[in-house]
């Protein structure tokens, strides 16, 4: 075997990805010190507790509490604990001793992204986090560096594993919401407290990220418009299919153009929200858990990434690759290619984007009651593109009203949500069964 | 704006990626800067004949038929004339003047390529050929980075956009081959000699190069075996179909094992073939003339990349991320990254591959036809997985004769191809019909 160059690598946390990771870097050495062209040693992983159960089996003696004595001295440091602190104090002081940072932990980028891109600048460090965006899917380099001599106009992922699985499954089978909750939560798809997925706080999280990587924009997560899943019942899910729609939570990060708040007139919108989408659409058939990234670019045209969303050994993959090129970054020298936030570009709020909507109403079945709605959205004037209404029965409502389903033309958001408050307030509107945004088309 | 470090870019070539490629670089000459942290001067452009008529308005003074006066000085060598000679010789010129090189040139890499990397090694410099794999889909860097701490088991790309527009509009219209290609001809999506396209040298030329960084092994275009889709017809399409399969051209790049030939037992596959692809797989939904690359790895499990696989200013796209990553590594300093090619894994003759055949018969409609097809079979071990016989009428065939399709179990190539060539010698058959792979199962 070559005799390589030997770069000393620091794991901080062994929990599901980080103990896959330690066993794949003890395991396949010799092949990622080829790849790398430098031997990894992994000389220690700091726990909490280094006789917690592990999902490999590692040798007892890299354990360690002592994550401070661990990071100096390392030349790259794997950061796979989660959470805020003290994964953003150890990352700091890991840039600071001249290492290399590998991590995979989205809340952290979504909050102290900048603070942690800037620290690395200063000292000329590299931070790599394929991890954090989409799984395994490789979207980072991509984005990064494949597309930045294109500009990208829209991105729509579905990033979140938990979410897609349950929307799938309620596609599918036609179930409704708590009980795909209860199985995939049995099934070990969904946690125990969901929120984090099906309220889109996950799905929040690496939408800023990769807008900030396609805008060269510091994207913080509280300007991302988030909205769940929990109120897709079955009803919802069944109008969808019956139009040819499915219904995803989708993240949607997009280029405006004509912003006052700008001087080239651009701007951009992150949001997450379940929205319908075409059966034609590539993204409508990622099924399971799977995620996948649909990018569109002026040059480049329509590109998708598709591939597992989570998992341990899967997130693993994403991880190892990021600290081979950390370590061929160590022995090529030079600096660290750092963020690009310079387009730095203003994040409109929700009311400022122009969408579709697709409005299910339950109305009187009475003469005039189409005129009236009508007349409610030209207020705003906003156009119907397609509307249908069904007379319902004791089988399928309330006899003596209808199911009345509206698709809007493009407008603005301030202006269909105003326009179904109006709706919601009218005397000939018995309630407002969903209201869905129509994206990718 | 920034006061930025200025590096000279050459390029060679302005045909319809070439004259984007220009176009690109002045019109958004401010962002590249701020994106490669470097000001991109176009320095001049060599052509044969600086008079003739381009896809992109251009200043007359960048153009130049002296080639390598503008490369000797040049920071970075973009090579878009395509052809062996001179791109292989001003290449070298390039990375020995120091430059970085990048190329979209698969003809060239697929058949100098080892040569080409080792010049580059030897002067630190690096070569970025994005857009030579797969156009417009960024496929290198997940292939070299994303995935360089993983393991690739096997990569199914559809890599030429004209054959899959081909297949697809037979596949959707049942239109026969012959048609499509004129149609695609006069729609420009197929070139007047298309032997480059159906007969499968472009992909196997993107096969190899695929396979190469894959498996970290220099794969010359040799080494890959080719068949193209010229027998494939409106019969076989519709074959396929009714048995729940479409057609694809497929470059397969698989790692094998149990190999005598390597220490480690490991070996390589590279072939292009149509295959047959069930109808759920997501290459099948792989329409027009996009291109998708399918690669399944040991960790990250399975991955699909997709967009669009040719065209000028999707190309164009490909080499200026390309451009971006070469000014990049300009300013940050140290050595460029080489090909890994230190697995050197055999690439094994087809005969030595494990597939699964479809096999379409014509055969007297009799008794024991089935057990003297299945005897013939079970010679060479191969097993049955599904047989269909269909009693041929006046409107389907030949009276008094029958189609048989038998499906087989996985087995050895050489083992399957001598069963066909048995088959086809037995007095109980009329003819072969076709003979497809079945990928992806």
């Amino acid at each position: 075997m070559t005799d390589y160059r030997r770069l000393r690598v620091a794991l901080l946390g062994a929990g599901a990805v980080g103990s896959q990771v330690a066993g794949l870097l003890i395991r396949h050495a010799d092949e990622l010190a080829d790849r790398a062209g430098a031997a990894l040693d992994l000389v220690g992983i700091a726990v909490r507790d280094v006789d917690a159960p592990r999902d490999v089996e590692l040798p007892r003696e890299l354990f360690t509490t002592d994550a401070e004595g661990l990071i100096v001295g390392a030349d790259i440091v794997i950061e796979l604990m989660g959470g805020i602190e003290p994964a953003r104090e150890q990352i700091l002081l890991a840039l600071t001793s001249g290492a290399d940072v590998v991590t995979a932990n989205k809340a952290l980028l979504a909050t102290h992204g900048p603070e942690i891109f800037d620290a690395a600048d200063q000292v000329g460090a590299s931070v790599y986090y394929e991890a954090a965006a989409a799984g395994a899917i490789p979207i980072i380099r991509p984005l990064r560096d494949s597309l930045a001599g294109d500009r990208v106009r829209r991105i729509m992922g579905i990033v979140n594993g938990t979410t897609n699985y349950i929307l799938d499954r309620m596609d599918r089978e036609g179930s409704d919401f708590a009980d795909v909750l209860a199985d995939a939560q049995a099934a070990g798809y969904a946690e125990a407290d969901p929120t984090a997925d099906v309220e889109g706080f996950d799905a929040a999280q690496k939408a800023a990220i990769l807008a900030s990587l396609a805008f060269h924009t510091a994207v913080p997560v509280d300007a991302v418009h988030r909205e769940g899943i929990t109120s897709i019942d079955k009803a919802v899910m069944d109008a969808a299919r019956g139009a040819g729609y499915v219904v995803k939570l989708l993240a949607v990060c997009e280029r405006l153009d004509g912003a006052d708040e700008s001087p080239s007139g651009e701007a951009i919108s992150v949001r997450v929200y379940p929205a319908l989408i075409s059966r034609e659409h590539p993204l409508a058939s990622v099924h399971g858990a799977n995620n996948a990234v649909f990018v569109e670019a002026e040059a480049a045209g329509n590109l998708m990434f598709y591939g597992a969303g989570a998992g341990g050994v899967q997130t693993a993959s994403a991880v190892l690759g990021d600290v081979v090129s950390a370590a061929r970054r160590h022995i090529a020298g030079g600096v660290g290619v750092g963020e690009s936030t310079r387009a730095n570009l203003p994040v409109l709020p929700i009311g400022r984007v122009t969408t579709r909507y697709q409005i299910t109403l339950e109305v009187a079945d009475e003469p005039g009651v189409l005129a009236t709605v009508a007349g409610i959205l030209s207020e705003r004037s906003v156009s119907i593109a397609t509307a249908l209404q069904t007379v319902l029965n004791e089988a399928n409502g309330e006899p003596g009203t209808a199911r009345l389903v509206i698709g809007t033309h493009s407008a603005l958001e301030q202006d269909l949500s105003e326009t179904v408050d109006r709706l919601a307030a009218s005397d000939v509107v018995a309630r407002v069964v969903s209201v869905l945004r129509v994206e990718g088309e």
